[in-house]
């Protein structure tokens, strides 16, 4: 810590401009070196909260002055130790900064801060028919899920973050400001900075506004679950459905073992077997002929007691499951973090992978919660592991390294959602290759030739 | 042409390589220096026609060995200038380079050589029940379909180039090869190499490699043209159609203008009032119900003598109009070749940017068509100017510059899906501003120290 403290004529020049807005309380501090996985703790030497594009563009240019590390932090949520202040420095903290400045029904988008998270967006939204359909889970900040490129639940459909930002603004590491994207659904105007910048995580520029696509709250949603004699059989119907172009709109899998934590957790009583959680959106003659198709191909793979819902209450329970499977899964074992896989492969491998993955578990002797946006070809194994538990840990990692592997021999890759941050560095030069993540790290050295923006990460 | 000669090692080392693979016949150095618009040809001194991807490689390494400038040739289609070769060098034409090398109908993707194009794959593809969906109404190739970012009628539903895309490999200014994406249906694996590729013009690699979404042939595909009484009616009726949030496939306006001179080209009988074409796709309920609703908004609008088509025969009569205009619109001034806006703005301002458009083409005492993707906020006027006309051409860029400072005033873009080439260089600027095309400009300077790659483009 202290070989990271801030340079004293830095901390007068912040106290100046922030006053109160600056912290250095250590509790404070703890809470900024980290997000939500097992990634140990590396606070910054202070937290400035920022209110305004103004306020954050002199923090900028200060830290720029001193040579000072700044990490953005907005809820938090991130667990692949993107928010870990390696080199200490400043943790600029984007919760204040939350106004939602315009709402756009007639062109179906909104302008937000970046601290805006994505319920209160569509707290704000729901009197007016629209939303924001992408959904990580955990209630992250808009500006975090653009850094990330989250995605989730709903990606099948309406496609993650990288789909759904028409423009953004970011304050580089000197203190510029730039405008990427346009108002318009579509621009071919200069290089995409849009998507540069998206799953950038902090790197490359600090999003200070954002213009996301907003979609009509759908006229009827119909959600559905059923369950399957095996993880595979579940798998099979999935790739049978993305195979016979079904417009799903979510498509999840819960494992036994999942729904197990789920029903000791929540105190449900979901039948602890492999399950497929659906949703469908659209017109009610449209999501009808859907489910009715989905129900169909459900049952031709052993698919048993199809349940759908279209009242709220119904749906709510249904996806409770979902909801909290990870909470649930960290449950199941007393101090317990996350630590999370996250493979991607394309689909049509989705029952190979996971089928040699559950073997793998299984000669570990392991029943670790499989739960996935099985659509996309993307599914996490939910560890919970005690901090200081450095055995299961090991066994952890050796068995992500094995599925990593499995997965980039099929085409996939080592992470679908979470991004690389610190606990993925490896995989990442494995998957794309020295060349690759080369280019990478020029791109960085062009935007952020002083390596300020969240050092050590990616690469 | 003479400052631009290859330097005697450099040709003599690529004639060792390429044999009669490398051309000086005037003609072909003519046809490659030009794309299909109105912008001097400025030939290279040499075309390299590349078969693989090691020869494709050996070329660039020998270019820079020599610092000589490298332009990617597809299909000849682009309009703003991107093809000329500003500072003579090599045109390396990708047209042989152009097998299908997998298709993959269990993950509904396929992998091709640069210069397939569309519509060779779309042949290829149809046996299988599959289609790839982007269509910039040329034939282009997919290499310069992703060099371009193209769009066009079908992005509304599927999206433009850089929705389709999920790897490539590309060839760097210094002759390394990098691999971007994967084969799964989503990463979040380091920064966003592919998106930073599509729609860079040629100017940071050069494509040799895709990896691209494939569709299933919808069950149901039905069309439909509707007549309004203005072309503001028509586009309150297309603003009304987006905003409902109705899954239209297509979405196309021709004024009167169009149909006039689609009729002459043609020998055609559309009604030459200002149309809608409409395309929905699904199963034959869903068609059904969205062509429906569809057209009692056309009604309430004004919309008269909605025509439907579900058969291969009628469908391809009614789209034939919207296909034909820009030829038909070349046709209508004897030896007139293509001078074509793009703007893009938010759809909410559509019927405002239109109509100021009508007026300012009236005040000039012009009737230049106009067609539009509008169901994306994109529309073009379609003037065709003889070469050496000037005060037309003046004119049209003076109608063109008031138009872009009204589409930026709305929040638009200069391009919707033509890209800046040499066109638009001065309107990227007045869109992003000098900060963010110096970024740009940055990331260039860091993938292409030596400004080899398609000098003299975008910025």
């Amino acid at each position: 810590m202290a070989d990271h403290a801030l340079n004293p004529a830095l901390r007068d020049a912040l106290e100046a401009l922030l006053g109160p807005d600056l912290s250095t309380n250590p509790s404070i501090l703890d809470q900024h070196g980290h997000g939500e996985s097992h990634h140990p703790s590396r606070p910054p030497a202070a937290v400035a909260f920022v209110e305004t594009e103004e306020v954050l563009v002199q923090v900028v240019r200060l830290c720029q002055q001193h040579h000072t590390p700044m990490v953005a932090f907005g809820a938090g949520t991130s667990i692949e130790g993107q928010l870990q202040c390696v080199e200490g420095g400043l943790c600029i903290d984007f919760s204040r900064m939350n106004r939602i400045l315009q709402v756009n029904p007639g062109d179906l988008n909104c302008v937000v801060e970046p601290g805006v998270t994505r319920e209160q967006l569509n707290q704000h939204l729901r009197d007016q028919g629209l939303f924001f359909p992408v959904d990580p889970g955990a209630n992250a900040s808009l500006g975090g899920m653009v850094a990330t490129d989250a995605s989730g639940t709903t990606t099948l459909r309406y496609g993650g973050m990288k789909h759904n930002v028409l423009s953004l603004h970011a304050v580089l590491a000197n203190g510029d400001t730039i405008v990427t994207g346009s108002a318009a659904r579509k621009s071919s105007a200069g290089y995409n900075l849009t998507e540069l910048l998206v799953g950038s995580e902090g790197t490359l520029g600090l999003i200070s506004r954002i213009q996301l696509k907003l979609y009509g709250i759908p006229e009827q949603v119909l959600a559905a679950r059923v369950c399957f004699p095996s993880v595979h059989d579940a798998v099979m119907t999935v790739i049978n459905i993305m195979q016979y172009g079904l417009a799903v709109s979510r498509l999840e899998l819960l494992d036994a073992c999942s729904l197990q934590a789920v029903n000791q957790y929540c105190q449900t009583d979901y039948p602890q077997r492999p399950t497929l959680f659906m949703e469908f959106h659209g017109s009610d003659a449209v999501v009808t002929e859907q489910a009715a198709t989905a129900q169909s191909i459900c049952e031709e793979n052993g698919g048993e007691a199809f349940i759908s819902a279209t009242s709220e209450e119904e749906k709510k329970h249904m996806w409770h499951a979902r909801h909290n499977a990870y909470y649930a899964a960290l449950a199941q074992v007393p101090n317990g973090r996350g630590w999370v896989t996250d493979v991607c492969v394309p689909i049509s491998r989705l029952a190979d992978c996971i089928d040699a993955t559950q073997a793998d578990l299984e000669a570990e002797n392991l029943a670790i919660p499989i739960v996935g946006h099985v659509g996309d070809g993307n599914f996490h194994l939910l560890f919970s592991i005690p901090p200081d538990d450095h055995e299961r840990l090991q066994q952890a990692q050796r068995i992500n390294q094995r599925l990593i592997a499995r997965a980039h021999e099929m085409g996939g890759t080592c992470t679908g959602e979470h991004g690389i941050g610190l606990g993925k560095k490896s995989y990442l030069l494995q998957e794309k290759g020295e060349t690759t993540v080369a280019v990478m790290a020029a791109l960085k050295q062009a935007m952020d030739p002083l390596h300020l923006l969240n050092p050590g990460k990616i690469f």
